[in-house]
């Protein structure tokens, strides 16, 4: 089968031997995929991968229980082991023995088909197009930062970063109501930002003033941390979307004594993905800068890493 | 009158002008004093000050509102304005206009008198002696770590440090029946928990397995973050109360991943302290290494750097 894959480099090939359904699992061949900065990042040496690239898509079921076949799903990326402690302990999310949809021990979905326990599979509803449902897994991560810190009116929160996860959690912030503002760099995704009433800032013209009660750092970058401990209030939330290859060069000191709390952020509800879309809450379409073949895949995750650019989407097996 | 002073380098002056009691402040003489990690990084250069160093005391007061003078007191070290947003969300810990003693803005405590705002002061109950007093504020700062983070017995708790700080905290937690255990340097101060009944492991020894509830880091270096990452399972606390002067090199991508909350941790509450004390819950005068008069601070401060020693105290005016 076609796929783009990741071993040193990134390349096309169009002999990738196909995945096979075991025990619990279903095939599914890929519609449309997303290309995520995580992706960027694991072609940079984050997460030590190599595989077949991508976690983002929707499908439809082709192999696998006869309840699933024939369904478009999208896939929860953590294939988890339901035994160890973290799934005893209700955080499946966190499975010790875990593998995840093409960033850690397992193919990724940037191919024909890929094969998924049915235990991660939700189905689509059909109000919902396939150029929406590539968005669902990234929406989920953006819902996460809210399922983790709830947020009220009277809030103050400031999004760092205004790429594709940044525009996805202003998003969702701005559905409950709070003083939000989105700090970033690139005029057009500001710009954005204001179509939907979002407050918007360059970064180069924000001034931190460390009154935010929460801050979303989605720089993807280890600059966004002191940006975010300049921002944040005494006691305030840092929540933490960034993860890149390498290390950043901190100055913790302002947590400690601001008594701030940095709250890690990662996978989400699929389920308040979904409503959302369903209820023409968030807008993604308006996030697709462009949509090519998966034979175009290399270029594809250049233009995915070309800062003017927000959503590219790989093209697989159109519905 | 007699002062260790800070500026640009530690030294004894027996010249330093007395402080002058303002409104709503009272004029104390120093009993005693300790020297805290804090004032050691305050010399490398931690907070850019200068002037009295010290903010672990206990003193008499010589003047000020009749209803003070005469009382044995120690005082709460974060002189606030009651009229910031801060203050005004109960968090006047953190007063935008904040000074604190021997840290920020106002001379410190190794001298023969202080002068802080009656606000600060907390009256020392007769059974506590200057020597365990002269602890209240830093078992305080211990005492923040379970205000902010519930610990309950079956949690696995993990204290990463064997100092000054580590120690306090140590023995804060294990007044909760938690599975405790200290991961240190120094074998003696290692032996000091195994005396409280409180397991100890030495750094080089310990094997972190992303497994404790909480993670308390009280290294005082950049090196604790890591451990700390690898030591704290998925949706686990790290409590910071690390400062240092300068950066650290921290790769944070365990925290998004596992969605570790890393929870910087200051200053706490005095009432705690005391009550531990009273009740002879937590044992501070083993913790005692040397007591030397101010004439010999600067030798002091040289002796409370030296990784053999605990709490090393500075007599200045005995009961």
């Amino acid at each position: 089968m076609r796929a783009i894959i990741f071993d040193e480099k990134v390349k096309f090939v169009s002999d990738y031997p196909d995945p096979v359904c075991g025990e619990g699992e279903c095939l599914i061949k890929v519609h449309l995929a997303g290309i995520c900065s995580t992706d960027l990042q694991i072609v940079q040496g984050y997460m030590g991968f190599s595989g077949i690239l991508g976690h983002e898509m929707v499908g439809t079921v082709e192999a696998g229980h006869p309840d699933w076949v024939g369904k478009r799903v999208v896939c929860e990326i953590n294939c988890v082991c339901r035994r160890c402690d973290m799934c005893q302990a209700g955080l499946a999310n966190h499975c010790r023995q875990r593998t995840v949809l093409g960033i850690a021990g397992r193919d990724g979905c940037f191919a024909d088909y890929v094969v998924m326990p049915e235990l991660n599979l939700v189905e689509v509803p059909e109000s919902i197009t396939d150029e929406e449902a590539v968005f669902i897994e990234p929406l989920a991560a953006a819902w996460q930062v809210v399922k983790q810190t709830p947020v009220e009116p009277r809030m103050k929160v400031v999004v760092l970063g205004s790429g594709r996860l940044g525009l996805l959690v202003a998003q969702v912030l701005n559905t409950f109501g709070c003083r939000l503002e989105v700090v970033g760099r690139n005029p057009n995704k500001l710009l954005m930002c204001e179509k939907k009433h979002i407050q918007s800032t360059h970064v180069d013209e924000y001034v931190p003033h460390n009154d935010c009660d929460l801050v979303v750092d989605c720089t993807g970058s280890a600059e966004g941390m002191e940006l975010a401990l300049a921002a944040v209030r005494p006691r305030g939330i840092i929540s933490l979307k960034s993860t890149y290859a390498g290390k950043g060069n901190f100055d913790l000191a302002p947590a400690v004594i601001n008594e701030v709390s940095i709250v890690g952020s990662r996978c989400g509800p699929f389920g308040d993905a979904i409503s959302s879309l369903v209820r023409r809450q968030i807008d993604v379409r308006a996030m697709i800068s462009k949509t090519m073949s998966i034979e175009r895949g290399v270029e594809a995750m250049q233009a995915a890493a070309d800062r003017d650019n927000l959503k590219v989407l790989l093209k697989i097996n159109p519905r």
